[in-house]
């Protein structure tokens, strides 16, 4: 077991499920890769190993990414949002991080259609 | 009430609280502004109103960003990932996202130390 750093152990804002939220970005391009699913034990394995250790809710286990793909996430930074209940790992993830062989999950997934807002509101700051 | 397309509330796959995550990412510099939740109302009226629209899971209400502080997240366009947990929504964000008045919410909560992976592991693709 990897201990979790008590100080960041009590800023988590743990689901009933003992998880928080872990957004996984690619350092370089900032492409939003996937979601995976985060407790403390695997928080720390993160935060120590230089490889990203998710927490499989269908599988109830400890497993890192590309450990059967061979496609890593490796380690760039961590950080944590102001209420402690998401995470944002910046790694270089190497081939496709999605399980089906896309570079990323919400490619896989697809776009909803959603109705954009006008031009002029998207381009205010 | 905003009725979601059925085609896509069957993909949704919704914690027990009948929410998905949402990564709310700035449409052009690509940064992770923040994290929300949705239930199938707050995604219809994100989808159809070229606004975010969250459910708070402290409030059990519904409340589109930038109503009090001015701060509109604009909608370009919404993903949904392979598993339909998360979505990726990508805005034009005016001003701060983070309700602390910091542009985003994990410049707010800051950086966790992690033990980067080597410089090797981090420019291979």
């Amino acid at each position: 077991m990897t201990e979790l750093d008590p100080r960041i152990a009590q800023r988590l804002k743990r689901d009933p499920n003992g998880l928080v939220a872990a957004i996984i970005q690619q350092h370089d391009t900032g492409e939003v890769l996937m979601l995976g699913w985060m407790d403390d034990e695997a928080l720390a394995r993160t935060l120590t190993t230089g490889r990203v250790t998710f927490f499989s809710r269908s599988r109830q286990e400890y497993w890192r990414k590309g450990d059967t793909s061979g496609h890593a996430q490796f380690v760039q930074s961590a950080q944590i949002d102001c209420d402690g209940d998401a995470l944002l790992i910046r790694v270089n993830q190497i081939g496709a991080a999605c399980h089906t062989g896309e570079r990323t999950c919400f490619i896989t997934g697809g776009d909803l259609g959603a109705v954009p807002a006008t031009a002029e509101q998207l381009s205010q700051r």
